[in-house]
Order: C-alpha cells, then structure tokens, then sequence
C-alpha cells in the first residue's frame, strides 16, 4: 500500500465513514444544538489545518457560528489561557497524538466548553481528552502525506456541520460523494502528463477562494511535503492585496476553479495572470471554461459545500506524479515523519 | 517621500499615536470591557490582516479573548451571516476602504456586536461603519508597501489589548518603542549586505513563533510585493508539521529569532536546517546567539509583546534593499495599487 492507493481508496474510505457516520454524528450534533456555543475554537496542525480552513467556511456558512484558530502558542509558549467556556472546542488530528492540540482540548473541557475530537484513532490521547469522538474509519494510513484521512476529517465534518443545521437535502449529497471522488480519480492520465510537463517547478502560487481557499492550502502542502516546491497558497482575493505582484513569465499558477460561488472573480483573475504570462494550471468540474492552459476536470454538479472532497483528487494525483517526475520518491518523502510531536 | 523614508519615519509615527493613543483607546477598551464580548472576529486583508494575527496572539494572551478571522466570502460570496451578536469585531484597514471589510463591520452593527476600526482614515467607509475607530495618525503614506501604517495598527492594538487587559507596567513598555525601533533602524548596513548577497533570491521560507509568527508573514508579504520573491510564511510549528520536507542546500530561510519564549525550540530548529544545508539569515536581538550564516540585529531587552513592532523593522530594510539589488524599483512594485477593492 503506497501513496497512489491510499488515494486511490478515498471513494471506500468516504463510503466507510458514510455508512457508520450517523450513530456518531448525530449525538456530537445534538449536544451541539443544547448547548448552542457562541462560537467555535479549532485545533489542528498540518494537513488536519486545511481541514479545519473548510470547518471555518463551512461552520459560519451553514451553521452561523464563527470559528477561532486556537493559537496554541498562547498556551503552550505563553501559559495563558484563552476563554473557551462559551465555545465548541474541536480537535482534529490523524494521530490525535501531538501534544499542544491535546493541551488545547484539556483546558476547553477543564473550562466547561464542549469537547469534540476528529480523529483516525480512537484510543489515542486526543480522542481521551474529549467529551465526543468521531472516528474517521480511513483504516491505517501508512504514507507520510496525508490523503484519506485529510478526505475523511472533510466528510466528518460536512456531515456535523449539515447535520447540526438541518441542512435540507444534505444526505442525499453526501450520499453522492464516492462516486465523485470516483469520477475525480479519473484527472489521473491528464494530472500525470501536467507533472510531467512542470517536472522542473519549485515554485509557485496555488489560488482558490471560498470553499476552494481549504483546497488551495491542502494542495500546496502536498506538494512542500512530497515534491518539494515551494508551492505558496492564497485566496484569490488576498492574492490581489500584493502578492499579485509576482505575476509574470517566471510563475506557475494553480488554481482550484471549482466552486461556483467565486467562479466570475477567480476566471477573471486568471485572465488577469494568463495575460501576465503566467502558466495557468486549473482544477475545475467538466464544461466550465476557465482561463487555463492545462485543466484537471472533476465532474459536474458538485455543490460548492461538498467541492473540497472532489476538488483536492486531482491536486493529490498531480502532487504524486510530480513527485515521481522529479525523481523524488512520493513513499518516502525527505526528513519528514507520519506523527509530529510539537509542543 | 519613498518607501525608505517611510520606513526610517516609523519611530515618529509610533510616537504620534502613543502620544493621541490613550484618548482614542481608553473609551473603546472601557466600551469592551462593559460588553465582555465572549470572543473577537477579525475582517482584514493584506498586510492589515498580518496584523490581525498579532491581534490574534495578544488579545488570546493578554485579554484571554479567543479570536476568530471573519472569512468574508462567507457573507460577499455566500450571503451567509455567522452569529457575530456576543462578539467584539474589529475591522484593521489602512484606507478603510475594501467593501468586503466593511460590509463585516456593518453585519456586526446590525447584529448588535460592539464593532471597532482601526484605520489611517477617519473619514473612511470602515470608520463609518463602526461604534468606535482607532485612528493610525501615521501620516499619508504613499508607498504601496505599508509600513508605517503597520506598525501602527501593531501599537493600536497593542494599546487596546493593554488597556483592557489592565496590564501592569504597558505604558512604560509602551513609551520606550519609538527608540527600540530607532535601533533597530542601525540594521540597515547589515540589511544591506545581506540583500547583496541574495541578490538572485527568487523563493524562501520565512519562519517565526508566538509574536514572532505575525511578523514572518508581514516579512513574507513585502518580499513578495516589492522583490518580487516566492516567500513563504510559517509557523515554525507548523513547519515541522510537512514543509520541512523542503529543506536543503537549494532553499534560503528567513527567521523572526527574536522572542524570548519560543528561543529554545526556534533555535534548536534552525539548527537543524543549517545542518541540512540551508542558508539562515536570522532577525535577533543582540547577545542572542541563534544557529544563523547571518544576523541582523534589534536592541535586546524587548518583551515578547512588544516585539513585532521592533522586529519587522530589520525585514523592512531587508526588503527594501533586495528589491533594489534585483534591479527593481522598490517604490514602484509591479501590478499592484495602494488600495485594493475585494468584494
């Protein structure tokens, strides 16, 4: 079992959280709506960080509440202690095991908050600290970068979110999403010829907005961690407060072109970077014509809500095949372990 | 007026607001706490939301306020309002005049929350928008690149945070900054030297933590905006966490070393990445003996609090001299305007 298989087996992993989501899911969900937070403090690090940028987006859009990063250094390096009385305190973490997110978890159930726990692992120090576990059910993820658990913690939490708002319609999308992500696996002949035509990139920007910004993070971060491109993300519109600046004939551009909501500003911002003399690579659903000199098709039809699980499929591929074309080896990436230990 | 002299005029602008500080802030930090918001969101974007993140560390350690970042394309994109009504929301822009920034400020009004901005434009939309404004009194600043309207928004934050904290001893702390940036001004020779010899730096890391975290991001920006280099910003937490896969002899990090509190950790780090190979280039007070090829230095005896306003000082010149010694022209960056209006 390498990289490329445990991508391959996100349809199943999803279909396996699906199937046993409900019965945990929807306790987590009702004590949420008892105790109606005022908000919501979220700790994560690394790929289980990208995941909680989708919580945020999705948490405020379906169901008000307004999410805070939990800034473990404030505890961790300055031994202050936050009000999270009043809060909904997620953790979210493959391993459930790197110290500082435990921490965080610790002193939320010690000041009364509401403890919940996304995690591969239900046995682990993290899953200990909160009042409700939800176990993502990926099975073992062996790989150093993270690709089914990253799908799974996505999928948790749509279902939290849309089950904590009563979102009408949300099972019968949630339903569909293996065979997206299915139909997404199918970007793999045209991700391998793109990796191999930027087989010489160490850098670039990687743009998304809205429910795409969670994406454009998670796919730069594979690529840092496998392909060793300094591959810098943004959403698009804090893209054009500056950092627009390096717009020219000497940068690649990704772009997660999925969602429709951002769709008139992103196609036109890439015209924008096309016509600078940017190579444009995006990852958009079959029959939208962005401004793209190389696009990575995922099906149609997926709502912006749910895009995140189908729309990272072809960035994950091209991350693995650029990976390969650069002669790095995508199973063994370079000074990094699968459990980080910070504190 | 270029971006230099700006960049040299910050003790004054600093001494500006510290001397019209406590007239502006004292009512807004009595008006905090009178409500006890139970948790802050945050609308800005660019180098005003670097600042936020400073917000984001002082307000969770100082006021134990968590903060929560306002994700805008919730409301412009998805025209979903979170529940802002129990909050403190503080919108931080230069010109006050991005309307996805205001309209958050505006949903916070009407929602009841207690809204603040802190802006160099009292006349500004964002200003009119909210209960109470900050005003910068940095002087018109003409370069694209802020800098003095930064440190700024960094001392009216620090200002408020203190006040409402009551924090024993701020004022005197707080008094004695235009002078620690004085000195760290005395960096330019060593800024300069090191621009020389990075003259072909197209992409780096630039790493900090705690405090220093917001600054790495700022550094990050201008040498994205001005010099046009790929600069990619982390906590150096969350570079353990994948990214530092990244590192070896091709790859160039810039560190914020200047913290007392994340010293052991940030330091036994770099020292790892220069026995990778990399190349360090570390901003540090002076008599701190940090793993580094080069050090420019700021005067030692600064807290942890106080540190960011001090510490972007030696990146600004860094900044500032590499876009020169790249041939470009720091006072005019390519394809970027003084405002930028996102909706």
């Amino acid at each position: 079992m390498g990289l490329r298989d445990e991508i391959r087996e996100q349809p199943e992993a999803v279909a396996r959280l699906l199937a046993a989501g409900p019965r945990q899911v929807d306790p987590v969900a009702e004590a949420i709506r008892r105790r109606a937070p005022s908000f919501a403090v979220l700790a994560a690090r690394g790929t289980s960080d990208q995941a909680g940028v989708y919580a945020q987006y999705l948490f405020g859009a379906l169901c008000g509440l307004p999410v805070a990063p939990s800034t473990p250094s404030v505890l961790t390096l300055y031994d202050r202690v936050p009000r999270y009385g009043e809060a909904l305190v997620l953790g979210i973490s493959q391993s459930g095991r790197s110290p500082d997110i435990v921490r965080v978890l610790d002193e939320g159930r010690a000041q009364g908050a509401l403890t919940v726990a996304i995690t591969n692992d239900p046995e682990s120090p993290l899953a200990a600290a909160a009042d409700h576990v939800i176990e993502l059910r990926a099975g073992p993820e062996r790989s150093i970068a993270a690709t089914k658990t990253y799908t799974n913690q996505l999928v948790a939490i749509a279902m939290l979110a849309a089950r904590v708002a009563d979102a009408d319609g949300a099972d019968a999308e949630l339903a569909r999403l293996p065979a997206r992500i299915e139909g997404a696996l199918a970007s793999e002949a045209d991700a391998e010829k793109a990796a191999a035509r930027h087989h010489r990139l160490d850098r670039c920007v990687v743009l998304g907005r809205g429910y795409d910004y969670g994406t454009s993070r998670e796919w730069a971060l594979k690529l840092q961690e496998l392909a060793r491109v300094l591959a810098q993300p943004y959403s698009s519109a804090d893209f054009e407060h500056g950092p627009i600046a390096l717009a020219g004939t000497d940068l690649t551009v990704l772009a997660v072109a999925a969602s429709a909501a951002p769709a008139a500003q992103v196609d036109e911002l890439l015209g924008r970077l096309r016509a600078l003399g940017c190579d444009v690579l995006a990852v958009t659903p079959e029959g939208r014509d962005v401004p793209a000199d190389v696009r990575l098709s995922i099906p149609d039809g997926v709502p912006d809500w749910l895009m995140p699980m189908v729309s990272i499929v072809p960035g994950q591929l091209y991350a693995y095949h650029l990976t390969a074309a650069k002669g790095l080896q995508p199973d063994a990436p370079v000074g990094i372990q699968k459990v980080t230990l910070t504190t």
